[in-house]
């Protein structure tokens, strides 16, 4: 499949370099065209990896990742263009981190309003899934890094588009039945505030290779 | 101990019955004295069980709990008054739930403060741990209706307080190792900003049964 990432950053190369090597098709596209991130990655993602604009990207693939700063996301698909994100499938992957001058973390949108939902009613015919949020890049693409049984999550409205963004994530290896639908696409907001939670147990942990098990007696 | 509940809601009296059934001797407290819940709670539970004021219970307990609605906890707290909770270990247990017109539900504080925060700041010479509001009342306290192995979390500044709130949760039946510390009171963020996540995992499981299990690499 060809696959736009929006987004040069650690998650946007992680996922592409997870993608390339499962045999997809990817252009990282960043803000300027000669964006080093995108052009370096490009170069050695080998013939199946390109490097261009966020309009490249998105115009490139048949689906779209959106792994910028939450903050700037809807600015950054704006760039991308409407036309190019229309009928496509779009995994919103970000969370809208703040930092204080304190060096304290918050959200923005949080609570009454989210990212996933700001990308949807921006884009209304794009298929936007809300996923992958609430891990680190390296767990994303290699849920094995943690043992046991853990889960991802899918939030969004088009039912379809969340089981073939579900398909794709057991290419990522995650088994079949490890990622839970929570509901339409305001399920964005507890995921993407999930964030300072995770933080803390980072701080916990001293790692980001934890995540999430959900158990219950049903 | 001597244990004073704040709050006659479901996840009061559920703690006040857990803890009465474990040789505590506990008054639950409301807004009136003849509260129709505390009082039949109080003739319910036997000797160990006692019905009365916000300042009736904060008097008695060595130990306190907030278990009121986080949206009113400081007003519940400030007429069990500042004397009887000084040097007290208190349990918060409280989450600011917001309503909104359209059955929507958010937060309020959200991101930025927090309940736990605020009743820290409101009385500094209470112990404030953030604790338990991470789940069911039923799970509180028989976490045995969830299968396997799962968390809870305690944030606050206080390390002897949170030790104490560890030991009480082992009481419940919360295995040893099984309560993550996440850090200063702060961590009552995270904890509070868990609940849209919650409440749209009920709605994946159809029951409050369950939890979440942290996997770690570590």
């Amino acid at each position: 499949m060809r696959i736009g990432i929006i987004g040069t950053g650690t998650v946007g190369r992680t996922l592409a370099g997870k993608l390339v090597s499962l045999g997809h098709e990817v252009t990282i596209g960043s803000r300027t065209k000669d964006n080093t991130a995108a052009t370096t990655w490009a170069e050695q993602a080998g013939p199946r990896g390109h490097g261009g604009t966020f309009a490249d990207a998105a115009a490139f693939g048949e689906l779209i990742v959106n792994a910028t700063a939450g903050t700037v996301s809807l600015k950054a698909l704006q760039a991308a263009g409407a036309g190019a994100l229309a009928g496509k499938i779009l995994i919103d992957v970000s969370n809208p981190l703040v930092f204080s001058p304190e060096g304290e973390v918050g959200l923005d949108p949080v609570g009454t309003d989210s990212v996933g939902e700001r990308i949807q009613r921006e884009f209304p015919q794009a298929r936007v899934v809300k996923a992958l949020n609430t891990m680190s890049a390296p767990v994303m693409v290699e849920p094995g890094r943690v043992p046991g049984e853990h889960n991802a999550f899918v939030a969004g409205d088009d039912p379809d588009a969340k089981a073939e963004v579900v398909a794709l994530l057991e290419q990522f290896g995650w088994p079949a039945g490890s990622v839970l639908d929570l509901g339409d696409i305001k399920g964005a907001r507890g995921m993407e505030m999930l964030m300072p939670f995770w933080l803390r147990l980072m701080g916990h942990f001293g790692s980001t290779d934890f995540n999430y098990s959900l158990r219950s007696a049903g």
